[in-house]
């Protein structure tokens, strides 16, 4: 459930709003590996305001289509702010379905695209207004709808990246009951963040910056060539950043130097945003 | 999606509530004849407040392991009023499925319970505060889950009852593209709003007053004798109202004399309540 004022400004660009809204629950059945199939929309809007329903609709219709998705129900109700409640439904054969449980001991961790582009044109709008892609990562995430069905058989377990990496990835080491180790350097940043050179910054929106709707999986190390080949073939960046280790569900993140970085974890949605 | 202020009040029993908002989507269902299996609930809330999550949790569920109903999904977010948005999904056997488009020329016409109470209850709390079946009408409406799915075969179009008779007949008739013809005094209404004698109160409680959640339904007159049997069966009045004639989409109400008798519509959302 997306709220005014909560998730999305007013003022919010209805096309992209539209777009991000369906993008991000077709992310979530990527990192089960299902194929999206069917959605159902509910929508409360203060007024029946033709032109804002018009670009929000050619946003998100423009993504359902692409990938072959149906609106097969919905509901529009007034309420005082924008509220947008989407379900989507999807398939998988049975059997191979992506868990956040399914983490082992000694499996690769990997990461899709690159991290903390969507944090970035957050915190910083003027940079965003410069770099396209950035905004773009914000605003119109692309869900990895290809790759997730795609790691069917090749991952143990999955996650797309809402909230953050130690925090999604923190999911998964708690459901596996494993730990984790990262390093990160080797984390794909987009150039735009290291340009800056705010060390801090750049720790904060990779390792914490939600909203990249990137996956991150594990998987066996005899399957680093099949992941890729599965690159290439896509033309996506997949990246190892780390391995899990058994015992405890515990997250390190490590530099060069084999320090620990610090880092927090996202955040609760009855608190306040930091 | 049902938002506080224009779908309930802020101090509205959270128990009944739950109930409720899992009712109207099994009453969907029903009137396709489908069997409810799994459930999406959204919430949205001004603060994590635990006593009355617990209470709405309580009528929810308690409804949901009813019909042996799964809870699969759903977020839970804040919002600046609370606001409930619930995806039920169910299964029906290919072919038999209840449709809004489904009504032929010589059907009789057919209800489920009675109607009305739900509006009166609405209108003048201080009858339903005396008696309890009003107020359970119009709290805790209890969805036609049984009988929807034993009308599959037996009926040929069906809708349930949210907006009002005259209005949700009147999509039946429009998807159907056939007239219907009721006789006023046959639809079955609580003795509480007859003993008001209120004539004009009680003609628009029964004809359009939402919030009853009964079926609505045509049959062939054949299958007189298998709705009566059935009505026994479930202990649910299931009574003939009129019947759908060839011609315009158009519904005609009668009394006793053949006179017709005047009604509104149901409301849109993006009007005032009338």
């Amino acid at each position: 459930m997306l709220v005014e004022s909560r998730h999305f400004l007013h003022d919010a660009a209805p096309r992209a709003l539209g777009h991000k809204a369906l993008a991000v629950n077709l992310s979530d059945l990527a990192a089960m590996g299902a194929a999206p199939r069917w959605v159902l929309l509910a929508l409360g809007l203060p007024s029946a305001d033709a032109g804002w329903l018009e670009a929000f609709s050619a946003g998100f219709f423009a993504l359902a289509e692409r990938y072959g998705v149906e609106l097969i129900g919905g509901d529009t109700t007034r309420a005082p702010l924008r509220t947008i409640s989407i379900v989507a439904l999807g398939e998988v054969p049975a059997g191979v379905a992506l868990y956040r449980s399914g983490a082992k001991a000694g499996d690769d961790i990997w990461v899709s695209g690159e991290l903390g582009g969507a944090a970035l044109a957050l915190r910083r709008p003027e940079i965003a207004a410069q770099v396209t892609e950035l905004a773009r990562r914000l605003h119109e995430p692309e869900p990895r709808v290809e790759l997730g069905e795609r790691l069917r058989g090749l991952a143990h377990a999955a996650i797309d990246l809402s909230d953050g990496l130690t925090g999604d990835l923190g999911h998964v080491l708690e459901r596996s009951q494993v730990g984790a180790l990262i390093d990160y350097e080797l984390i794909p940043r987009p150039a735009a963040l290291s340009a800056i050179g705010e060390r801090e910054l750049e720790r904060d929106c990779v390792l914490s910056g939600g909203d990249d709707y990137e996956l991150v999986f594990t998987a066996a190390p005899r399957r680093r060539e099949a992941l890729e080949a599965l690159s290439g073939e896509l033309g996506l960046a997949l990246t190892r950043i780390g391995s899990i280790e058994a015992g405890e569900a515990k997250l390190v993140v490590r530099d060069a130097h084999g320090e620990p970085v610090p880092y927090r974890r996202s955040y609760d949605h009855f608190r306040e945003r930091p």
